[in-house]
């Protein structure tokens, strides 16, 4: 993975953004540098956007917002909102009016654990979409969002995405399923409190689930003792 | 374990409901038989109802009453119902203003895969009771309730109460215990779909949320299968 935004390849410059967080960031075109027409800012989500738009939603959603409670309350906070915007103080927060002091404790720890600056985000959302690409059943990748790819994270291997905890192959058709309106895949973190490609990728939702606030190794620990106690004639 | 509660040495004189749901089952005292006073129907909750009333309220709640979804509306169904109730048949159900067919498929199927006749509740109700005894630092045990759950469950060993899932000791303080409203305990099952006394304990929330919908065993299973791929040194 060689991840620098800004080592010369990519366009960079300013694009328009109507957001009322605009300030927290300048948020960029990430096309090649010397493209042709005009600048956009996840230019590898493009054909995605057009043939699977949630789950192109979902990619851009995941890489840039965080998640807070499941509600939006004085008490529970937003619950979603730009990971960049999380970095800010409390005092700059509250011109934005968002006013950490009324939030649960632990409301407020899990968006600080979410913060994440504008280039992380970014790098997600390629990060994502190479995997999205690399899974079975994944819609074709033009040749141009491809090449671009690869000037990141190499070569890339065929249908060889899994889901980061069980490590079982994740099919794009997973992105189809969902019960109770809860997808059947999740983008999950090795470490919940890292947000960067390196650290990110996609799990089942089960997976996830118990996963929950451990780290991945945390949770491997956890039930290699959960198995050591309840069957342990299984190892050596 | 010996739990037949028509053996004889229980009163099992019909008790009053006011529940709308009274005509489902009739409900009985579980006193022992010529007892002296009045009629009872959990007479071994009557301790922790007086010292910790949250704790009783848990093992009569969870041992009676199903759950659905989290919310309660036309579409969720009840989110607490009597555990019997949910026995009737369709049309049954719709004299008492329960139309699961207005219900998400889903739902009904949670709810009906929770269902359990009476008296099995009881016996549910009994042995959560007797695991709560014998939890690290619980209440004294009254020597009448003691002599009683001895009856059906044999000498009680102390303080042996273990996490269903993890097998780690559960001590009776977790009660306390609670994150974003909810308990560090909670009452689970080795088979999700089966409410007998045999098949249920307490578990750790986190061990409980990441068994799911599996049975014990398929949750063994699924782990040992992660861990098999995850850290293949560790097995023989």
């Amino acid at each position: 993975m060689n991840l620098d935004l800004d080592s010369g390849i990519l366009c960079r410059k300013e694009v328009a953004c109507r957001s009322k967080y605009g300030k927290c960031a300048t948020r960029r075109c990430h096309q090649l540098a010397g493209h042709p027409g005009s600048c956009h800012e996840l230019p590898f989500l493009r054909e995605l956007k057009q043939t699977h738009p949630k789950v192109a939603a979902k990619i851009e959603r995941d890489s840039m917002m965080t998640t807070g409670a499941a509600w939006k309350s004085e008490q529970a906070g937003p619950n979603r909102i730009l990971r960049w915007v999380m970095l800010l103080e409390d005092e700059q927060l509250r011109d934005y009016g968002i006013d950490m002091g009324a939030m649960q404790r632990q409301v407020v720890s899990k968006l600080r654990d979410k913060a994440a600056p504008y280039d992380a985000c970014v790098e997600v959302a390629m990060w994502l979409t190479r995997l999205v690409y690399n899974m079975k059943g994944a819609p074709d990748l033009p040749d141009d969002i491809r090449e671009y790819l690869q000037l990141f994270f190499g070569a890339l291997p065929k249908e060889n995405s899994t889901c980061v905890i069980c490590r079982k192959p994740l099919p794009f058709m997973l992105f189809d399923e969902a019960r109770r309106g809860k997808a059947a895949i999740e983008t999950c973190h090795k470490d919940p409190r890292v947000h960067s490609a390196e650290n990110v990728g996609f799990a089942h939702r089960e997976c996830n689930i118990a996963q929950g606030a451990k780290s991945l190794n945390e949770f491997y620990e956890w039930i290699e003792e959960i198995l050591r106690r309840a069957k342990p004639d299984r190892f050596a």
